[in-house]
């Protein structure tokens, strides 16, 4: 099964759904344009159909392995890592300053998509040099941004970072690393880490690993973890690499999927490290870039499920069983069974929200740095906020049920490993897992990002009440109704959630509601993106532009996602005002343990 | 992590639920009393415990093997079964006759849910015996009973059904194979056929194939198909074994997950056959026994769900992270975390539910041959009939979820083969495909299930009202509302789906309804089940009988249930009438193709 990126769709996200024209009107992209875009995509689309799909299915096989104390990337992994440095997909939204392209973040999201759906596994290894450059951008010195930024920039060397411990994974602030001052300026690093990703590996000559560890007498807890740099090779005075750093892989783990994404358990054994940033600031340091590191995940969530459904549509377009209702062909296609259409038309749906939803958040990525007044830069800033632990959740346990869907269509051929299908259901499953649980995103949003006025939310509400009202000339009846039953749902949902903030006794009540409250967010929000695409479908269709067939798709995709995603919002709701109470009630003998 | 059988949750699920008592009151099986019940779930607890969970994890690693013409179980497995055999397992409740034990369907559904659990590729193994020696029993002659049926009731031989061809798998009208009269009363049986289950394996001297193959000038489709028994080694005249018979595997696949079940492409090459039952009644022969087997299937999702249930609570109560918002214990174990106490019980809720379901058809599936009046036994046929494509279909969605589930209440460790939540994970996802699709059990209850005058449908939903009386004194507000409100939409479900099926251009409609109308009977009936145990607990806790924190939580869960589940509702009905002229709109080109 070959895998075709979703260029047209992409565009269509970035253009139509998630108002990437915002972006340039701002002046800071000014080589952007629209025809940059489609030649960005295009020529990512193709890297990832050429070069990296073709390797998915060898990488998931053989996998990286680890030998000795060192990591080999499997097989063409190396090689292709070098060709995608080459072709400058490492900077693509990095300064331009340390050799980046400087194009919008809401660009290189949709780029990437075509690289994590083409290879997962592969996509993880920019994914991690991403987050460490915009630390560095963030945090590092002139001196650091000299020496290391420009490197990763250009891909000639990858990054990792280097956080959990077996004791400190979600509660990273009990973590027992070790950074003691050499007396030179530079640190000793000890301590071990697990489930680092690429953390090592062939396909360069070096890589920068950003550790979190404790200083000699900082603070216990999370107010006393520091962020240093230490790198695989140390440098000469020239730059030069020089006698290898005190750190080493002491295994990999063997995972559910992403076979070819090396996850090592690291050893520092007195490895020199340079602190970054302020002292005992490690985790705030990390937090700045954390908004982008869940979203670039949502994308990924969005990309494996974009694969599984190119495979389920390709099957059931050429697999034959049974007798059609519709067309009463005998031996028919099974795509013209109505149960398998619809798994298709729902799998559809459910990406393009998805999409949507991340392609808006980091077009609010890109507006929260450029909008051209303080206020505006506030008020996306906010945007991106909100919707971040939305995009990263709901996409990855989208990314997950759609794979698994994916499996269905094929039937039997689904469970036999070398059609394919099963790889997606192994590889999405992480997504939900890492770079904060989908709990944690679902605390973080009813937490720290639903402030007491309820703003943000309040703002997505009437921004989509505004979509409503544009939707009376396109549609009509139930399709209306239920947008407009969900956007109730969402402020009751909000107003209920904020009162109990308001409470002495509310925690449990609202951690309680978190999962549901984030489900309920990202139902409503996806039927916003996919009425969004409803409306400038019809607008183009109106305007004699672009592929009717297509375009009507993109309609029909909205009434899809109304009937069968939409209805959620109840349910949802229900379980939002369950209770801390009532979950206290099942106790460890009420569940039978 | 070692596996606990639910004896306790199963006798309840028998007594309080499934209402097994209706099950000895008709006389039929005069050994039956609690005691017995309870006797037996220890005892098939025990063996799943302590013989078949110890090789759950080496069987997915090592799986079995094919080389050379023949397949090699699992490492320990082939011993396991002479055990089980040995136990009288296989015989439980088949004909005292032949040498079973004559229970009831349900209690032996109960003791194999433990078996499942504890592991469900072998449990494949006994599960497939059963279907051949209900087929056997139906439609085989004294003289096949006496020579086959006892050898599959003693568990001396295994049997294996053999139905699939690579183009014909739904549609088993379309089938090759071919059976050609020897002249001598005998078939030469030829044709290759696939996903055959333990079709080939060391564990005992001889297994019995039950084959669909063509008889010569048969009509073309369904109605020219007959069933065909061939053992792997023809019997001489004393019955003992003989020379091998024309059949053999050749290969394996390898498949996601149940590794330790054979999955057999099987090559038959003049094979010495005989035919069971009429000539080209053979697919109306395999679907007397359709029912029990996918009820079987459905029990499987339960036990899948249960092992990784346990598993994900075991861990939750051990891990230790951040602070409890409840004890504001620090370092609190993650069971102390809201959104992981709501996994937990959402999933314990879930199981319940099911298994509620499946014991509930199998009771229905007992007093359909047993109750005392014909009029009765109809109305239990009625029962059963419509409750399967539920039981098996909701069951075993339920099964994938909450192994989904259970991965993520692991977080990162969930994601690592060695923890074993990666494997439930896997193994759960083949049970909604095999033994008929998720989307043809839909289709079945929407079709064949759903009689034109609501009849069985109505009974459910008046047996429903009734619970719903008597919740009353126990519930007030919204988990009564709930419930309410999930009885009215399945009224308004079905009269809607009714009165489509009256319309000749409905068709279209129902079958996109289908799995829609699946989900919500399930939800609801789901519901009314833990609504049974609720009030069941409420009245032993009344008499001062049994564990007051267990039975509490049995009226929790049915709360947690209510706040999670049930409000769904409003989600499926909306599907249920999404129409098929939508999904007809979502063509090739709409679809992106």
């Amino acid at each position: 099964m070959t895998f075709r990126a979703p260029v047209r769709d992409l565009a269509f996200a970035l253009e139509a759904i998630a108002g990437i024209d915002d972006v340039a009107a701002t002046g800071a992209f000014p080589d952007y344009d629209a025809d940059l875009m489609s030649a960005v995509l295009d020529a990512a689309g193709q890297f990832s159909e050429q070069v990296l799909a073709p390797l998915n299915r060898v990488g998931d096989q053989k996998g990286s392995v680890y030998a000795e104390g060192s990591v080999t990337a499997a097989p063409g992994f190396a090689d292709a890592y070098r060709q995608f440095a080459a072709g400058g997909w490492t900077g693509l939204s990095a300064d331009p300053a340390h050799g980046g392209q400087g194009l919008p973040k809401a660009l290189e999201l949709a780029a990437f998509e075509t690289v994590h759906a083409a290879n997962m596994a592969f996509g993880l290894c920019p994914m991690l040099s991403l987050a460490a450059i915009e630390a560095l951008q963030e945090h590092g010195t002139d001196a650091q941004k000299d020496t290391w930024l420009s490197k990763l920039v250009s891909g000639e060397w990858t990054g990792a970072m280097v956080l959990t411990e077996p004791q400190a994974g979600t509660d990273l602030g009990s973590l027992t690393a070790t950074a003691t001052p050499n007396g030179d300026g530079t640190y000793a690093l000890n301590g071990q880490k697990i489930f680092i990703t690429w953390g090592d590996h062939d396909a360069t000559d070096n890589i920068v690993h950003l550790v979190l560890a404790r200083l000699p007498d900082a603070p216990a807890g999370p107010k006393g973890i520091s962020l240093f740099l230490a790198s695989k090779y140390l440098l000469k005075d020239d730059g030069s690499l020089g006698e290898r750093n005190a750190f080493r892989p002491v295994g990999v783990e063997h995972k559910l999927g992403i076979h070819a994404s090396p996850t090592c358990v690291m050893s520092y054994e007195g490895a020199t490290a340079e602190l970054v940033g302020e002292p005992n600031q490690g985790l705030s340091h990390m937090f700045t870039m954390m908004n982008a590191a869940r979203l670039a995940v949502g994308v990924e969530g969005v990309g494996i499920a974009e694969r599984a459904y190119q495979a389920a549509l390709a099957y059931a377009l050429d697999r034959r069983q049974g007798r059609s209702v519709w067309t009463g062909e005998h031996n028919a296609p099974i795509f013209d069974h109505p149960d398998v259409r619809r798994m298709l038309s729902v799998m559809k749906a459910r990406i393009e929200a998805a999409r949507g939803i991340c392609l808006s958040t980091g077009v609010a990525a890109d507006l929260a740095r450029h909008a051209e007044t303080e206020e505006d830069r506030r008020k996306w800033k906010a945007r991106e906020d909100l919707f971040t632990p939305i995009a990263k959740a709901w996409s990855t346990d989208m990314g997950v049920e759609v794979a698994s869907m994916g499996v269905q269509v094929h039937g039997g051929m689904g469970f036999i490993e070398e059609t394919g299908a099963a790889q997606h259901y192994r590889d999405a499953r992480i997504a939900p897992i890492y770079e904060g649980t989908n709990g944690v995103q679902a605390m973080d949003l009813v937490g720290r990002k639903l402030s007491m006025d309820g703003g943000e939310a309040a703002r997505a509400i009437a921004d989509m009440l505004e979509t409503l009202t544009a939707m009376a000339g396109l549609f009509e009846g139930k399709p209306v109704e239920r947008f407009s039953t969900a956007i109730t749902a969402v402020e009751d949902a909000t107003l209920w959630l904020i009162d109990r903030k308001g409470e002495a006794d509310g925690a449990a009540d609202v951690l309680a509601a978190a999962d549901a409250y984030l489900r309920l967010m990202g139902d409503v929000i996806g039927g916003w993106m996919l009425a969004k695409g409803a409306l400038a479908a019809k607008a183009r269709l109106d305007a004699g532009e672009g592929d009717p067939a297509w375009l009507n798709g993109k309609i029909a995709l909205y009434e899809v996602y109304a009937a069968n995603i939409l209805g959620h919002v109840s349910s949802r709701l229900a379980a939002v005002g369950q209770g801390g109470a009532l979950l206290q009630r099942m106790t460890p003998q009420a569940l039978g343990a």
